[in-house]
């Protein structure tokens, strides 16, 4: 008997792996600079602090077993004083939502928000984490442009004026990743405004607000309408291996996104979000050691876009990295940044090209890079390298 | 303007909270002695040794920063030998993919092996997280019927020769939750021998195999078929708080789940992995720990069988708890067990009625004891207030 292997979905014909994630693989050499990932630096992760914070947690049995889908009830009070603070009105722990990263808030909203069809409003070029999320809940997918005031909320009325009626509009309000950019607090009035009068959602991804360089990030667009839901991490502010993202939202929707939770995977680390609870309850420490990370990210931040501009002149035209982990630059010389890439490997220094984040076509002559992970010193030379490659 | 709250899918309708969480909220008061609920014991997990686990992995920054998608090698590694040893045959590190505990397997396994519409056979009764997870798939759910031997593989056999063609079918091979049954050598080497050659896949959940008492499991099913997905997990031997299941899977369907874990939450946590590794990895603890736990487990079980078949004599058929957590009890006299609940409640003892885990209807005079957070005086203590209830 020859025996027959099953099928997969045939659902799965469109599945993609990630182009950036592809990418990494490429460039994982030793000898070249990556600018290509996007990743927080492991070195400013509090290790020590993390450290005691599991040896206390660990004393007693509590952190070991099972915890409640929504969250350990003592971290969701944490985060919801924090939001409070963050969005000046009281936030009710039930509006709390702990997920497994803000990743996991994104795809259970997805199928909480999302019937086949809906349409989404994703802001051009896109977090393609959330890209990734939205196809695969079958959304239909309207790009809306950035500028240097975020997302152009004259487009999406305009969309508006058409008839289109989204079910829901994502941004990356603060720092954009890939964009750099941050919406002004004129465009957060005007889309918490067209959100109520029209009925959407809004999905305000927020995982860099608080790596800010040299002021704090505008008010959330969350204070400005109910029908914003707001995530956030500690992935980029403490470590990713917490897994600790949250959502604040309405009851509703936390009700719903709780049964999915069920399904998707029980609940969250109780180990881990009592570690999570520890260092954010921590204020004073947490504000010395969050400074920190903001002026190392800053100072390497100002390191490349200096790079950049005095290596290229007005051939690049590049953001100017006021907070988070990216910087944006434009070639305005016709540079093809998919065909520059080899040589740009070659010369030992990798970023992702922009084609990489369009949601449909363009950005051939954008790329980004980010500045988390290497020294000012390792910035220059790896621009130094690029002006090679793109001289050669 | 009044604001337009935003409605949540339309596809939601049919979600319903687990009918076990809700029961588990209304019979949490202390006076209560609760066999309701599914936990390992959290005093039995291996605190002190996860705590200088953890110690270890916050020595270096290694564990602070985003892992694999399929998991932190290391872990798949030692996760690789070890099925390797159970399945008899040698499993490469890329049939190994680690989740957020195995429910997590699950959800991205019916993403990624079933189309709205297809067939899964579950066991009946059935694991209610499965169940969830087909559901929300949008699957045709059939039902087959436990015995003492587990699955009625001849009644899969009749469905097969009606020509229904599964594209799944669930079982929990070991020590059922609920039915407490595990299935014998004879039905897995038939049911491995359907699915080869009607190429069906089969999920073998096994959660609870290494919690045998008195002999070991059978082989696993996936020794008998390549189309057998073995998932396990670490959650009952050493603690749920590590999020660590894992997948035993072909290469094709390894890396469809990649691309799903992707979008659902990116990775697992570098830091819990690296524990769970180190714990797995270190076989001498691990085996004298295990049979630790087994050994006060199976007291338990004897000792609430035992109090069963003395207080209830004939009126109740009870499985023999040759492992697992469960005891799964049937009223021969008619009682039905949701209508006992109440006066079990008033009298100071929960479990769960028997209907709470039925496919379709059935099992009304049947319910599901946990012996696992309960010493022997205890449970005697909790069937003494049953048969109170029984009596009233």
């Amino acid at each position: 008997m020859s025996p027959t292997v099953p099928p997969l979905a045939a659902k799965l014909g469109g599945l993609k792996s990630s182009a950036i994630r592809d990418l990494l693989k490429l460039t994982a050499r030793a000898e070249v600079i990556s600018l290509a990932g996007g990743l927080p630096d492991a070195e400013l992760m509090p290790r020590e602090r993390i450290a005691a914070a599991a040896e206390v947690a660990l004393r007693g049995p509590g952190c070991l077993q099972y915890t409640e889908s929504p969250g350990w009830a003592p971290l969701r009070d944490v985060l919801a004083e924090r939001e409070s603070a963050r969005l000046g009105r009281r936030v009710p722990i039930d509006e709390v939502f702990v997920t497994h990263g803000s990743q996991q808030a994104l795809s259970l909203l997805a199928e909480v928000l999302l019937d086949p069809g809906a349409l989404v409003v994703v802001e051009d070029p896109a977090y393609v984490g959330a890209l990734q999320v939205f196809r695969a809940a079958g959304a239909r997918i309207v790009a809306v442009p950035l500028d240097g005031e975020g997302m152009r909320v004259d487009v999406l009325r305009e969309l508006l004026a058409r008839g289109e009626r989204p079910a829901v509009v994502h941004t990356v309000s603060n720092f954009h990743n890939p964009g750099g950019v941050t919406m002004s607090t004129a465009r957060r009035r005007e889309l918490a405004e067209l959100a109520a009068a029209q009925g959407f959602w809004v999905i305000e991804d927020d995982p860099y607000g608080e790596l800010w360089f040299d002021r704090p990030a505008p008010e959330p667009v969350a204070t400005h309408s109910p029908n914003v839901i707001r995530l956030s991490s500690a992935s980029k502010i403490l470590s990713p291996s917490l897994r600790v993202g949250w959502m604040v939202a309405p009851d509703a929707v936390c009700r719903a996104v709780e049964l999915l939770k069920q399904g998707a995977d029980l609940c969250g680390s109780a180990l881990t979000q009592q570690i999570a609870a520890d260092l954010l309850a921590d204020r004073d420490w947490l504000t010395t050691h969050v400074d920190h990370v903001r002026g190392v990210y800053g100072e390497r931040a100002k390191a490349l876009v200096h790079a950049v501009r005095t290596g290229f002149g007005d051939r690049v035209v590049c953001t100017d990295a006021a907070g988070g982990m990216f910087v944006w630059a434009d070639f305005t010389d016709g540079t093809d940044t998919q065909l520059l890439l080899p040589r740009a490997l070659e010369a030992g220094v990798a970023y992702v090209p922009g084609a990489a984040f369009a949601v449909e076509n363009g950005y051939r002559n954008s790329m980004r890079m980010c500045f988390t992970t290497s020294e000012a010193a390792v910035l220059e030379e790896a621009i130094d390298r690029l002006a090679t490659a793109h001289a050669g």
